[in-house]
């Protein structure tokens, strides 16, 4: 849950330079944080000459900043080897190694992801006992919201990865969703026990044996996305970033033939004259600025990824995103799930690789 | 294109027991049909003490039935393996042995897709030169409509199955959207070369590199699905399940936020008295049921599967697709396809043993 004060000053690095509307997104949505908060601070990483132009703008937030000057930027197209080689002084890297020298307690980034994910690795190095980072979000549902890993860090998966994503999620959920014990989902092809690749029933089998107090559900299939059947759903990053786009990408045309039919007819017209303000409300639900600020969890420290295309409104929620998941030591509870795990995990890791049926 | 009228007489058979609303559903879909085609009849298997009371309601679709009775019925939670060894008498088997033995020209079945796919393979065998069947449907986008596959048959595909895919895809688009050159992409995780799994790109670059007359665009994202971005969209059958199932969800719930938004407020019940023609007109363009019927692509014969919960209009749009894929020869197309690859094709068969990155 996002806390409404800070008990003690937190530091959170920007990087000033990522996404679409940088720097201007950046900052202003550094200011709406700053409202919110009255113990916060910014380092901002960025080229000086097109950040401090736009900073004058914010004088408030500007008091509250450091801006530490570069020269190197990451491109949304750069390959993630080349960013690591080659941006080493680059703001997205800067911001980075401010989490792990411990100047702040979470970077975020609208920048490329690839590089994030990558660079994020190099730098933080993954927790102890996770093979490998994920990259988990919060997402719409009919019943409220819901967690959802892998996005899209990892493309081919084994099963001990989907268990780990599981262990990662179930933090996750508690901490963001404040819930106790949150209800976890393995996405597949129907909720049959034979349904599904090797991975996904060996992955199915270690979370139903384990000892650890996971709350799983079973098999989940694409219509429990958008129901909201679980709190938590682990699947792949390949099947995890084709659906939630699949989601995104419904929901906007969905949006867009509701405002066509209202400009179909004189009466249709009226019609959006009296529902317009109820009609906000319910596409407000669907909107991803509202989610917007996924984790690369699994590394030894916060890293948070902003939607590249966002404004002022969608860069202050994955801040708010990184605020929460400081505050409650995300990464405390991800341990406490990992050691309890290798203390009482009584299955031996599985011989998953990947057959062709 | 489904044709206006029929040159010559047509025999479909209809599994009369499969399905939640079986067997009223299918054969008042059958009866909608009769109305729309004056040279079609159909072959009903099924029980004749479950039938004939219901047939009784329709007599002028009984003139054009012959019923062909027997006890053994597929359900729903039957495995394959059990329907291929028990069901050798079952309105389902006996319809597709009818397509076999030359007196239909295709079946229709809302019954147990897994045990539809096992009795279909085994008993009509794989089109020469295809390894692997697919489940192929066309689904709605913002521009129209988009053929998809496959959507669940093949839970694991190499590259080679995904090229396979694309042919067919390319002759189902052809024959049901009436298009020259259909535009193809591979479904990934972004646009970019280096994005995917090795399968997937070995796929692509098949697809690159054939001499044939493919349209190929490239990959295609999750958001490309609902944008119509392409004609024809190709995937393995776990991310294409997943995927269709998250649009699906995803509509449903749109649907039901604006449904709740419009009673929300006493302005916006007033709206909805004015918009209510418009919006129905818009969401009936999602609505599940106008796209009823996927072919089971790469059998020597036709196999259309209708949703387990059709009701009688839902499975009259399957009957449809029936008649459109028999009257258009789609078989014929997909040879045509195959053989053109396997003569102009240069690409030796990739060595695509899925590795985990």
């Amino acid at each position: 849950m996002i806390p409404s004060s800070l008990d003690e000053p937190l530091v959170i690095a920007l990087d000033a330079m990522g996404g679409d509307h940088a720097p201007h997104a950046v900052l202003a949505g550094a200011d709406l944080i700053r409202k919110r908060y009255s113990n916060i601070s910014f380092l901002l990483y960025g080229n000086q000459s097109v950040i401090n132009p736009v900073l004058e703008q914010f004088l408030q937030l500007k008091a509250i900043c450091e801006l530490i000057h570069t020269e190197n930027t990451i491109l949304a197209e750069d390959k993630p080897s080349v960013a690591l080689r080659q941006g080493k002084d680059s703001s997205m890297r800067l911001a980075i190694d401010a989490v792990k020298n411990g100047k702040a307690v979470a970077m975020v980034s609208s920048g490329n992801t690839g590089a994030l994910m990558t660079m994020g690795k190099i730098v933080l190095k993954t927790l102890e006992g996770i093979d490998r980072p994920a990259i988990v979000t919060t997402t719409p549902t009919i019943k409220g919201k819901m967690v959802m890993l892998d996005l899209g860090a990892n493309i081919d998966c084994t099963a001990d990865h989907l268990f780990q994503f599981a262990l990662m999620g179930n933090a996750f959920a508690k901490v963001t969703q404040g819930l106790k014990s949150p209800t976890i989902g393995l996405l597949n092809v129907g909720s049959e026990d034979s349904k599904g690749n090797d991975r996904v029933k060996a992955a199915a089998a270690k979370l139903r044996e384990t000892t650890l107090p996971l709350n799983f559900y079973g098999y989940v299939e694409g219509t429990d996305i958008a129901e909201g059947t679980v709190d938590v759903i682990v699947t792949d990053g390949f099947t995890g970033n084709v659906s939630l786009k699949t989601a995104e990408g419904t929901a906007k045309i969905c949006h867009a033939l509701v405002r066509e039919a209202f400009m179909g007819s004189f009466a249709a017209k009226i019609g959006y004259f009296f529902a317009k303000a109820s009609l906000k409300r319910a596409f407000s639900r669907l909107d991803g600025r509202n989610y917007n600020g996924a984790m690369l969890v699994g590394l030894n420290g916060i890293i948070v990824k902003s939607h590249g295309g966002s404004d002022a409104f969608a860069f202050s929620q994955a801040i708010s995103v990184a605020i929460e998941l400081a505050t409650h030591k995300i990464n405390e509870k991800i341990m406490q799930e990992v050691k309890l795990s290798q203390q009482t995990l009584p299955v031996p890791p599985t011989d998953d690789s990947i057959k062709i049926a």
